[in-house]
């Protein structure tokens, strides 16, 4: 294991967390909100933290398969303990597991909260809330990767354990140049956003921290009542994004490059626009004599279904009232979450596509022992190994699953609370049903349930195995 | 497709079906029930059908694959239909669609029932219901195979699409042979606890009826407070042999054989063992405080985890009362289910020994994947089919879990009910929680809710493949 390559990697981590940590200070200096002293030491611990790992020297440079697990795993546990910081220095969450748990939630883009008062934090400390979901949606890793000289080629391991999806769609040849153009549309979506809810009448505090959430399918949001009370605009607006982000962003490539056929040729993109137009098809009618007209229905299930599957978790409307079908439906789109390749959790559609074909394939062998069968995707055959790894993802998703399903079973909330709760988790999304409901939060479970949801989220995050390789045993035998 | 070849087969399970039916009249005969026209009419029904169908000469008489999953799709849905009758024509369930619940409970071994008072039937259709459990536990077409001179080498294909598991265990090379020691094992132990009840002082009636819900890890009992009102001494009886009936037949037949060795080495078995054991330990601790003495909180514990684990879904208390670690530990059991080639439904424990080896196996692959790896099993390596087998049946059993619980949303029940409702039946268990608890039934769901989940208790006891082939459109194409 090449530890000191892991540490200063580690360390410009944490450099690039305290400078991210700039945008709430000045945040906070504009506001003429008192804790300009308490984000400087925040950001100088990080920074000293940040040069000391960062000086290590490496004797190779060369990161092989398991060490990029590490590493990811690894720094997305440091910024999420040195993330929760400005919330415990200030005194704003005087708990440490409580905050650590809302930073892993803001990074994982989860968006689940154990503030019962949202609107009582300063608005330096919702900007870095919200932030987090901006920075964790693409990945810092990827950010890494793409603006520092890292080592050679080996930055495809970062990338590949870092990055969401069955497999790690290459747009470009080169590591480097990928994760640039990634960001570029990143960048580009946001501030299409923030101009959008600019025009719709928010303020500009509004505007950013909407759109740090949208834009990493996180859900903070910074009123109690979630999004419930901006305009149908400000509302469609996010719907729209929302959809946006839940996409492979390897379709925006393709479409710069005008290679339009290849886009329609994309079996997750179809289905991902299929099982959005179903949902809010049956939601909509399922839902129409609770808002009695079709367009008020129409608006909150879209929404609803946009926020659910692109794992974002704002809400308009508290769906926890919803008849039995409707929350149904957003539980089974919890779990299959947004497109591979997206800033959007869950398992992702085409794992999803996957699995269903695998079931198609075999009912065919059994209908015809003697021929075989090849599952195909995007018009190209799918390898084993890729089937594998999805296969080996859904056993190791539902082991975890289980683990924490059981721990938190402790606190003795109901079912329907503790289910929900993992899913919620897992699938990075945010609120769930019951006890942790869209009006509702996390606040009600022990300190051992909220560490144990908070590695669940960076474990959904990172799609389980990083997370796995960390405490292995094997990963750690010589 | 041999059509004629299927339904011959089909006439000849039910000739099969009208016999068993004269169990339950001489009951009716011996208790001077009123009903000894009704089981005649059954029984004239199923017999004149049964010859009918059973007198079409097959042009040929191999049976494919593809033929094999069809008859015992259809074998199960016509036992069902058919077995429903006598409850239908007594009256007794007026409604068709609740006695075919009824039935397909008992056939597919589930033991969910619709009766609001089970101890107003009378004793000729409690037995019907019990026995039923006993014919569907070790299987229709594995009992046609041992009895009847059917047709050459073909039989495999029976065997395989109704035997539980993810690959057949051949005792011996011949598939007659091996489907008649399943039987006389089968016998044995139901006559030794038939033995053992009378010892402890039950009649033979109520002897006969719990041991076939035991021996089949049915369910169904005959009074409306479950197992409750029995003695310590009989509970502790149906535990042990529950658990008996839980554990692959193949391992008494290495015990006959004196293959101890062989024995010791089985994953599975140790596994079953184990999981029972942590189960019963975590459960006993967890409940003390509710019973007040160790022993009466181990024999409740003790006989619930047997209970649910075999997915026999007995009950000697409302369970659904017990801490959620308890339940939820419960909950978790229902899924992984009774071993491999065993009465028992569920997941089955080798398939989950299957799964949690291939995460072990990719963590090693990620931390060197320049080695490989081979995934064993009882000292032998699996093969790659079965491996995939195991993947595919776990993706088709997610697929038809998420169907179901929508369909069955519709109703607008709680989520908690809808969710263990779902895995009640398709883990073939019988109760679940909440409105489905123990001591209540599934009598609040809709007929549309009532037929799906018939055939989800149905697919379930038929490991979920023979069910898809049967509605599969590629199945029927020429």
């Amino acid at each position: 294991m090449n530890y000191r390559l892991i540490l200063s990697t580690l360390g410009k981590v944490l450099l690039c967390e305290g400078f991210c940590m700039v945008l709430p200070l000045l945040c906070g200096i504009i506001y003429r909100e008192p804790y300009v002293k308490e984000f400087l030491i925040c950001i100088a611990i990080c920074a000293v933290i940040g040069v000391l790992l960062s000086a290590l020297k490496p004797k190779t440079k060369s990161l092989f398969s398991k060490e990029g697990y590490i590493t990811v795993a690894l720094s997305w546990i440091f910024i999420s303990l040195f993330g929760s910081l400005p919330f415990y220095i200030t005194g704003h969450i005087p708990s440490f597991i409580d905050a650590f748990f809302e930073t892993a939630s803001g990074f994982s883009t989860t968006g689940a909260s154990i503030l019962t008062d949202v609107e009582s934090l300063p608005k330096s400390l919702l900007l870095w809330r919200s932030f987090t979901h901006w920075i964790g949606g693409m990945g810092v890793l990827v950010f890494l990767v793409a603006i520092l000289p890292l080592s050679g080629g080996s930055n495809v391991y970062l990338i590949k354990a870092e990055s969401p999806g069955p497999s790690v769609s290459k747009l470009v040849p080169k590591v480097k140049e990928g994760a640039k153009i990634l960001y570029a549309i990143y960048f580009a979506f946001t501030a299409l956003e923030i101009v959008l809810l600019l025009i719709g009448g928010l303020d500009v505090f509004s505007a950013l921290t909407l759109t740090f959430g949208t834009a990493g399918t996180g859900g903070f949001a910074i009123l109690n009542s979630g999004i419930a009370n901006y305009s149908p605009y400000v509302q469609n607006v996010i719907t729209v994004f929302m959809l946006i982000f839940g996409v492979d962003f390897a379709i925006y490539y393709l479409i710069i490059l005008r290679k339009f056929k290849a886009v329609l040729k994309s079996d997750e993109f179809k289905a991902y626009i299929g099982i959005v137009l179903i949902s809010i098809t049956i939601i909509t009618v399922n839902c129409l004599s609770l808002f009695g007209n079709i367009w008020d229905t129409l608006r909150h299930s879209a929404f609803q279904v946009a926020s659910i599957m692109t794992t974002t978790g704002y809400s308009t409307t508290d769906f926890d009232l919803w008849p039995q079908l409707s929350k149904t439906v957003l539980v089974i789109l919890m779990f299959v979450g947004a497109c591979a390749g997206s800033t959007g959790g869950g398992m992702k559609v085409s794992r999803i596509i996957l699995l269903l074909k695998s079931i198609v394939k075999e009912i065919r062998i059994m209908a015809h022992p003697r021929t075989t069968f090849k599952t195909t995707m995007n018009g190209r055959i799918v390898d084993h190994e890729t089937i594998r790894g999805v296969n080996v993802y859904v056993a190791a998703y539902f082991a975890i699953f289980v683990g924490a399903l059981l721990i938190i079973s402790l606190d003795n909330l109901d079912f329907t609370t503790n289910f929900t709760a993992v899913v919620a988790t897992i699938n990075n999304i945010g609120p769930g049903f019951n006890l942790v409901g869209p009006t509702k939060n996390f606040s009600v479970f022990s300190d051992l349930s909220k560490f144990v949801l908070s590695l669940v989220m960076l474990t959904g995050r990172l799609e389980i195995f990083p997370m796995i390789m960390l405490f292995a045993p094997t990963t750690w035998k010589k």
